[in-house]
C-alpha cells in the first residue's frame, strides 16, 4: 500500500496496550494509511459503548474528516439516541469497521478462516458544537456514504441540524488487522493432497438505482448515483 | 416473512427495556423468525465486551445452532483471545449483525439513510464445556461460514479442540431493525420535484474460487464451494 508523505508524518498506530494486537500479530498493520484505507472503504461502523455496565454495539454511519480533520472520525445520529448520548457525554467508545473479503477453505476445519480487513478505534468521542465543524463532520459522513449528495440534495435546516448530534472521535488509538491469501494448512494435510483448499472471494456490488416512485416520470439519474461502483 | 410453527411458539423478542427500540420503533421487528433470518444471512458478528470499563468491539465468526440449539448463537475463537476469555468468564456481551442493503438518496440530506437489516443480541455467554455441544457449536459455525466443509475437511484433533473456545449465547434478549424501501422525504421537498431521490441497492457476491497454490494440479473444485452463491 502506498502512503503519502503527510500520512507517514503522523504518529504510528498501536501506541497503547489495548491497541497492540496480541492474537495473530502477523496480521497487524501499523501504517496509518492502512487504517484510513479500511475506514474509507466502509459506510457503517459498529459503535460500542457501555450502558449500565454492559456493552451495547450498534451499527452507525460514519465518515473520516478531510484536511485538518483527516485523523478524525465523525459519527452522527439523532440527539435522542441513548448510545449516542452516552458517547457524547464523554464515555469511552470503540468503533470497529470490518470488510469480509473471502472465505478461506482449508484442508482442516481448524485452519478455516476468513480474509478480511478490520479497524478498531478506541477513544473518547467529543460532541461537536462548533457550527462550522458540525457541518464539516456531516459532510464527511455524507461524502462517505452518499458521495455527490452534498452538492445535490437540500442542505439541513437549522431545526434539522439541532436534531442531529455529530460526534468526533480522534484516530489516535487504533489497530488494523488484515488477512489475505490462501489457507495456511498443516504440512501433513497439504501432503495428503486429498482435500480441496482455497479462497472464495467475496465483494460488495451495487445494482441499478431504484428511483423514488414519487419522482416526476423521466427524471434522469444524476451522475453521482449512476456512476457509483 | 414466513415463520414455522416451532419458531412462533418461542417467546417473542424485545422483552426487556434495553432490547426495546426507542428510536425509529417503526423499524423494529419482533418476530423471532426475522431475528433468525438476519443472523443466518451473515458470517461475521461484532462482539462487544467491557474490558477495564471500556467497550471493545471485535469482528467474530458465528453460527446459530440447529435443532434443540436453534435459539443459541455460537461463537468461537482462540482460548488465548482476551475478549473471548472475558466473555467466557460470564461478562455481559452484545453481539450485533448488520447487513447493508442500499444507500437511500433523499431529496434532503437530513432524510438520507441506509437500507439495512440488523440484529442486536444482549446476554451473558456460556463457555461450552460439554464435548458433544462443543462439536455441535463448531459445526454450527462451520455450517454458517463454510457450508459443506464439515463433510469435506479434516475434523479437529483433540489438541485443536483444546485450543478452541466455543461460547454459547442464548437468543433470548434481542432486537431486530430493518429499513427497506424508498426515501421518506418531506412533502415540500417532494413537491419541489427538482432533486433526484431513490435507492442504490447493495449486495454481496462471490467470485470464482481461487484454488490453493499447493493443491495438486487439476484438483476439481468441490460442489459445496463451486455452487455457493
Amino acid at each position: 500500500m502506498t502512503s503519502t508523505t503527510s500520512e507517514l508524518s503522523l504518529p504510528p498506530l498501536s501506541p497503547t496496550p489495548r491497541s497492540t494486537l496480541r492474537r495473530r500479530a502477523d496480521r497487524a498493520r501499523t501504517d496509518r494509511a492502512e487504517l484510513y484505507a479500511v475506514l474509507d472503504a466502509g459506510m457503517v461502523c459498529h459503535l460500542g459503548v457501555v450502558a449500565d455496565g454492559a456493552p451495547v454495539v450498534l451499527p452507525t454511519a460514519y465518515g473520516r474528516g478531510r484536511g485538518e480533520h483527516s485523523d478524525t472520525l465523525y459519527l452522527h445520529g439523532s440527539t435522542g439516541a441513548a448510545s449516542l448520548r452516552a458517547a457524547a457525554a464523554g464515555a469511552a467508545v470503540c468503533v470497529t469497521v470490518t470488510h469480509v473479503d473471502g472465505v478461506v477453505y482449508a484442508r482442516s476445519l481448524f485452519h478455516h478462516s476468513l480474509n478480511y480487513r478490520s479497524a478498531v478505534v478506541h477513544g473518547v468521542a467529543r460532541l461537536v458544537t462548533d457550527p462550522e465543524e458540525k457541518l464539516a463532520g456531516l459532510r464527511a459522513i455524507v461524502d462517505n456514504v452518499a458521495p455527490g449528495s452534498w452538492e445535490h440534495a437540500r442542505h439541513p435546516t437549522r431545526k434539522e441540524l439541532a436534531a442531529t448530534a455529530v460526534l468526533a472521535l480522534p484516530l489516535a488509538e487504533a489497530s488494523v488487522k488484515v488477512r489475505t491469501g490462501p489457507p495456511r494448512d498443516d504440512e501433513q494435510d497439504v501432503a495428503a493432497g486429498d482435500r480441496w483448499a482455497g479462497v472464495l472471494p467475496i465483494r460488495t456490488v451495487v445494482d441499478a438505482p431504484l428511483p423514488c416512485p414519487l419522482l416526476p416520470p423521466g427524471t434522469p439519474v444524476p451522475a453521482h448515483v449512476a456512476t457509483r461502483r
